[in-house]
């Protein structure tokens, strides 16, 4: 982080009058600035249905030879509804373990109860992850008022001792965080950014309109990414960079070059394959791409199914076509 | 299993579609019949945020002088999402008892991943009680295909030893359970009905049409009881029965006599009480308008919020019109 | 009319303290009350798309030996979107006068604009129609005020010199029409009712219960009729009543005789039919059923177009399945 | 069809896919080029509520003074629905005359029905206009089948002597028209591009991404301007053109340049007055602002309702404060 950056953060903490991560920077630890890559990874299961944290460090070995900036554990890809406490604290450890630094580690913390939540982000700060991400309360979508959401997200952000990255996820949640919430947590110290996979690109603009420089805004997915960055989003969280986080990093450095032509080209051929992965084919289809892909993608958990026979072909189809139109690319 | 059960099922079985009254047969089997005034009751917990049994117990002497036939425990209503897996057990163990046979008890098994949910179905058996209510899989809605969500419900029903009951949530879950799947599940021998709270009222009577004449079928809401009794439904489970269990099965008996001025009259002026502790307030709300009523509601989990000041106050006066209604009808 | 019922309009009328049915009154004009059953025809044109009032009075020959209580011209059944204004003042005046008195006749005058709007409620006075139908505005809906609604509706019912019926429809308009609203709306002395094809029980059930007593509710649609019955509607218009009047004033029939075994058993057989002729097919397929059943259907407009081929066949099965269940029923 | 459209039409079949660049060899011919920066005019009333052709030709003075490219008229922003078929036509007229050449005029022709609109695409080319917008069918939502509505556009495009742009505008007409569709229909040697106005940017790439090079796909809103640039649009239609059609150039030019900073600067401080416009106070809004502006604004038809007061005062402010952040920007 250059030093303008932290003085940067320094004047925003002073400016705050409060003192939340205080503890942070008397750690000495690094305040993460969320930008770049990273990947929202899946968790691998062995054929039992264990975590299976060997293929997890294989998948590990792999991600820190790309470009990647970070990933997330326990996000909606790591299947985290299917996952227990101690599942996704041993899950915490390994990241921040097989990153070794080199990888920025975001924790999904979020459990339907605020209680637990705040007990997995001490799992988290244990762990050594560098931030942890919470989603909106949903299940009770009915009784969230501003007011509310406003509570729950200060509880979190004032007590778990990592920065704070909201996420807004309306697909899987059936719940959209609306941007002037956003905006006003935005002035709370630990709350450094969001990951919004909403799609709605004038929300996403919205947020980059009303929300201090330092704060992160994140394109949720890989098919909207590039006119995230064009709105002034600082990265993104996206399927598809569990597979080409190199492709990835192209879009956001031809972007940032001025090369707008290529940064849309590839975006442009990108949504398929991430649409696969993700919309269309959901983490079993992720997962599937990942074992196409000579990474460890392996079973899904129950009430999920497996992808087979001719899907698993034409995820296969789609993920060795966008390939090859990288390479040309490329060369 | 025990061996009525099973035999019970042999019978469904042999006569399916042949002779849908097979049950009558039954009378003395442990099958469960959908029929009545279901309450889904509120979780107590103390000052603290523990589960509180001795308040449930406060509240079982008062339901247990009521008509009501039955309760359903870790429902929507019991903060099902922010209980900790011992807490359902141990809810699933106490209803049973202070029940001692007099109200059927429905347990909420419900949750993200299968095993779990048949791990907790485990447990209402152990504990005795009658039936369990299964939610279909809905955080990653974008995958629940037909072929899906047989499957789930199908190793559910294969697998607990106690009769399904499923469960449609569509304002909570995001995601409504077609009709047609339900017929099809209708035909298992262990799955005996449903509760749907869509407030569709021609979807529910499509299912009643649909379905075998022992497969019961739950109005969800005590907002639309009345006209789902007049597509064919056995009973309902409805928030307000917590509190006005008497006024439900006048609703019922009502309709059932004939009187059906007197079963509308009803209908329509106990929409605005449980509207009051489910669609406006939720749990919130029905917690504060059983503290009202000298039942104990107590706290909610965060991240829901008590109601306080003037919706409180709102809830009294809404709770108070209503029984000063019902009293002139009564008298 | 029965004369308690007339002195209620009387009362209703004294109270509101405004004049404006003082017209009808004084023109010694019946003021419509809404009940019973009523068929939403659809307009016949010829091969050339021309409107063919011949077919026209073919097919009320023989509506007029029905039960039905009265029609509605330019309806969405009416493909009212598809007609022109002249057009739309032919069809009246050729419904009013085919019926001669003995089938009420409530024309469809909505526009897009209020001032075309209130020039067909003219026309619909002039032809001799009993009462005209309007919807919400909707395609700017995002504008929709309770405030703009409240205005639209009472300029209508104030220039027209016919009673007027609200009309909402969601599925075509993307709107839906807030029970609040209609209830302030209903004690203008001038609107004196609503046809609702929500299928929002609750709503219809808030509806009946916040409206004047001789505010008319009426079911939208054939597939929701008795449970709108069972919450206080006095009838309803519905698809299937072109086609099986008699099994439509069967339902309010057994309904109102207590016999809702009866009821429950034709509402349950009536529901494929009528989606079959509404939400599945749309006027392709009502037009279709009204060929196979010896009504005049014929051509539809474009850019609706006509089923043909196999859902010609399918809506022919319904039909005929429908009809020999009824047949049965009825011996 | 003039000679000149049909030699276009075939060299673009002849090179599809070969020579994308080939319009530009045909830079003489009366194909129009959807590029660029489009407004969409409200429709001028007098205070009598007739069209006001006078005020129309003192906003084209103004307008002629902005670096527009063209203008839509009649479109919803015009005020469609609430027009005459004849007001339309000389709207139509008016236009093409009043721009001389110098602006493009898109005449929007939807009618509910096909035949009407067909009829109105014969005005529109008699008028001299450049083309014609058409929005899908939409009150009979539930039956737009796709192979409903390729049958639609393609009868249009195949009769209609101007060139056809597709209208997406889902938040007005309750229908999305899916990509694929568009995909299929940009196929056809008349359809020239689309407007889509849903916000939905992945789709928006989507259609970029499988449509020829020369198919014009235009961001239908000054809100999401920028990203549809990022993913290849070809410029836009905007509510906000009307107001200042520069600072829209002035997004696309700075980001032709690769000057991505101003264009996003823009494009966010854009976003206020462009909604204000649009979303949230819709054609009454606009009116207001152009009053404010020194443009002719003036009434709207009932049922829209025109902003006062308080909504008044703020839609200047907004529209002070843009033009004075634009002003600091541009010096």
């Amino acid at each position: 982080m250059p030093s303008e950056r932290t003085w940067g953060i320094r004047l925003r903490f002073y400016y705050n009058g409060v003192l939340p991560i205080a503890k942070n920077l008397l750690k000495g630890s690094a305040v993460l600035e969320l930008e770049g890559i990273y990947a929202p990874i899946p968790t691998p299961f062995n054929d039992d249905g264990n975590l299976d944290l060997d293929a997890l460090s294989l998948n590990f070995d792999k991600w820190l030879r790309t470009p990647l900036d970070g990933i997330v554990a326990s996000g909606s890809n790591g299947e985290w509804p299917l996952l227990s406490f101690p599942e996704r604290a041993a899950l915490f450890k390994a990241c921040a373990d097989l990153s070794g630094g080199r990888l920025k580690v975001i924790a999904g913390i979020h459990c339907p109860s605020t209680k637990e939540s705040l007990d997995l982000g001490i799992e988290a700060a244990r762990a050594g992850c560098d931030a942890v991400l919470v989603l909106p309360p949903h299940y009770y979508k009915g009784q969230n008022s501003r007011e509310g959401l406003l509570a729950f997200f200060r509880t979190i952000a004032d007590s778990v001792r990592l920065p704070v990255v909201l996420y807004n996820m309306p697909s899987n949640t059936g719940f959209n965080l609306a941007p002037d919430i956003v905006a006003t947590l935005s002035e709370h110290p630990n709350i450094i950014g969001i990951k919004d996979s909403s799609g709605d690109i004038v929300q996403i603009a919205s947020i980059c309109r009303d929300t201090p420089e330092d704060f992160g805004v994140f394109a949720g997915s890989g098919s909207f990414f590039l006119p995230s960055l064009a709105v002034g989003c600082s990265g993104g969280t996206m399927g598809v960079a569990n597979l080409f986080a190199d492709a990835c990093r192209d879009i956001l450095l031809s972007f940032r070059k001025g090369d707008l032509e290529r940064s849309r080209s590839l975006q442009l051929s990108i949504i398929e394959i991430n649409q696969a992965v993700t919309k269309w084919f959901g983490v079993p289809g992720l997962k599937a791409a990942m074992d196409h892909a000579g990474l460890y993608g392996g079973p899904v958990r129950p009430p999920l199914l497996p992808v087979e026979g001719k899907v698993r072909q034409e995820i296969g189809r789609i993920y060795d076509s966008f390939r090859s139109n990288y390479r040309e690319v490329l060369s």
